[in-house]
């Protein structure tokens, strides 16, 4: 907080909470906020009937609860105290309604986002963090060999059929939760973030699965999340498509290689991306290469052009290369891999191979 | 917006943007974000690689796509044009750290919440919009029933195995979500929005049952909520727990009763409390009478104190009086109730009674 001139961190519903004291704030229309200035205890603003659900953290916070018909706005002005004033930096994903509202009772304070602030400390994972990533790792890796075996039924069913039995799976091998499941068969598989639908999957076509979970921690841990993308044909596939899955195949190692400590986040993407450049399809790889990854699915450090910040030891990210042919078939490969002193580790370990299933 | 002198609408994630266009934001760091002008066409900024999943949108809005390195608040700047100066209102649910970007960029524009203009739409719900409402809580109507006829077992089991069971009813019957699914047993029932946990249920005691999911629709709808609360006794209930519940369901009565169009919100919250007041509960029921609800759990209206908004035809809420009683335990019967100009009509039908049931 000195180093960015912040007087003060608000946090509201997001993971940063979470990360920091163990409590989540529920998504609503009644506002919970930790009040955390530069100088001085920090206070969480908290629904009265709500404190019940935060009485463990009292060693840690002064509680301020608010009963239906204060108004919590004058309570988090009432905590600042003198910081109001201040450079104050608001949690990434604080509702805007609140952002507003705190703006017009705060009118003399200057804003910024937490995130500058928070989005660093997070991410540098510790040892406890790159286990619980490592092990929500290993369930995904159990459910990507099973689709990869053949053991999941693909050809004749729906898209979101096959979704379902997945996110199944993936509640079974440690998750509590899971985020997202995308199946994206034959030509659906060329929009990268496909909404999982109807469309029934056929013999003789690429298949894209991308999914990932939260772990099941203790109470008072925030879970970590786990993110791959394997893929499956359904039978033999063309020549075309292995050629260009070979090249593919062939970028994410090389982002893999160039993911060490030091190394520039835009420059891991580059090298990905030179490698599909050159095999003719540069043009098809329509996103970056990949997102920090921890409590939240997305999060610093961003694999981009653009961004110059050098990888530092304890960094997670996704390594996701990806080609897409729109309206013909697309394809990605998509591990997390973690910046360590002795090189980059993968924490996804299943098969990156072209899987072939059978009808 | 003309009424609210608002120059522009911003909406990104949350539930504003499907309830106009059947387009969902996805909840990431990469901006969507619809901008609705009072006057002239919209636009949907939107990453690129996503514009294959707004394409049937195309006849409505006109699309503003950004490439990985771009950025997405020059393009909102943009879409704005001369608006960009005027009195803008950001959708409630942005993430504030694009509000507090597009403040840095937008340095003369002044800044109001986008539920000013979208609230008062939402809160008066069309025929349509009453039917899926209906069709929401005859689902959760189903597994209630199924709870209090003793269909799902309770005592030795704990808080978060019963949940499964709800959860996986939920859907099979009309949703496609699970909102949220409290399990409050025993004095855990004494915090209304207790933390679903470990504690195995006992014999001799309440067990509360709050929950709620979202329906499934056609692709390009959005799906509405249901919310309901139901309580059990395993056993007997001692007489001290009866008389309570009894003044509790009088309450929740007493509310529905007062529901009236033109009725101003309070009043029905009034209405309520005053029953349990005059049981010598008031002191216990800790928040407001209930919320809105449509495509978003809880919305406009709010039936508290200090909403002297009288209720229009077609708002659809909550009426949820409980009582609780730190420790020891707590109730809760909730309803969802949609205002007519026939009186008050409950999308809600289970048993409202105290349901018993044995080991």
């Amino acid at each position: 907080m000195r180093a960015e001139g912040v007087d003060a961190v608000l946090l509201s519903v997001g993971p940063d909470l979470p990360w920091l004291t163990g409590f989540t704030a529920m998504a609503q229309e009644r506002l919970t906020m930790l009040v955390l200035p530069r100088e001085g205890a920090p206070t969480l603003v908290v629904p009265s009937f709500e404190t019940e659900r935060v009485v463990d953290r009292e060693k840690l916070l002064t509680l301020s609860p608010w009963g239906e018909t204060d108004d919590p706005v004058e309570l988090v002005a009432d905590a600042l105290g003198g910081a109001a004033t201040g450079r104050l930096a608001i949690g990434d994903h604080t509702w805007s309604r609140f952002l507003v509202a705190l703006q017009r009772r705060l009118a003399s304070g200057s804003w910024t986002d937490a995130g500058s602030v928070l989005g660093p400390l997070r991410a540098a994972k510790d040892d406890a963090e790159i286990d619980a990533l490592a092990r929500a790792g290993a369930g995904v890796d159990v459910v990507a060999t099973e689709l990869q075996n053949g053991d999941i039924p693909l050809i004749g069913r729906s898209e979101t059929e096959v979704a379902a039995d997945l996110r199944a799976r993936i509640l079974d091998n440690g998750h509590t939760r899971v985020n997202f499941c995308i199946v994206a068969s034959g030509p659906n598989s060329s929009s990268p973030h496909h909404d999982t639908g109807d469309r029934v999957i056929q013999a003789g076509e690429p298949v894209l699965f991308d999914f990932g979970g939260t772990t099941a921690e203790p109470v008072g841990q925030p879970g970590y999340c786990s993110d791959t993308t394997r893929m499956v044909f359904t039978g033999d596939p063309p020549e075309e498509f292995t050629e260009a899955y070979e090249a593919l195949a062939a970028a994410q190692e090389a982002g893999y290689q160039a993911a060490q400590v030091g190394t520039p986040a835009e420059e891991v993407d580059r090298a990905a991306r030179d490698v599909l450049t050159s095999a003719g399809l540069g043009a098809y790889f329509l996103h970056r290469l990949g997102h920090g990854i921890g409590v939240e699915g997305h999060e610093d450090p961003y694999l981009v052009g653009g961004n110059a910040e050098p990888l530092e030891a304890g960094n997670a990210f996704s390594i996701e290369p990806g080609f897409y042919i729109q309206g013909r078939w697309g394809a990605r490969i998509e591990d997390i891999v973690v910046a360590t002193a002795d090189g980059p580790r993968r924490l996804i370990n299943s098969s990156r191979r072209l899987a072939i299933v059978e009808a």
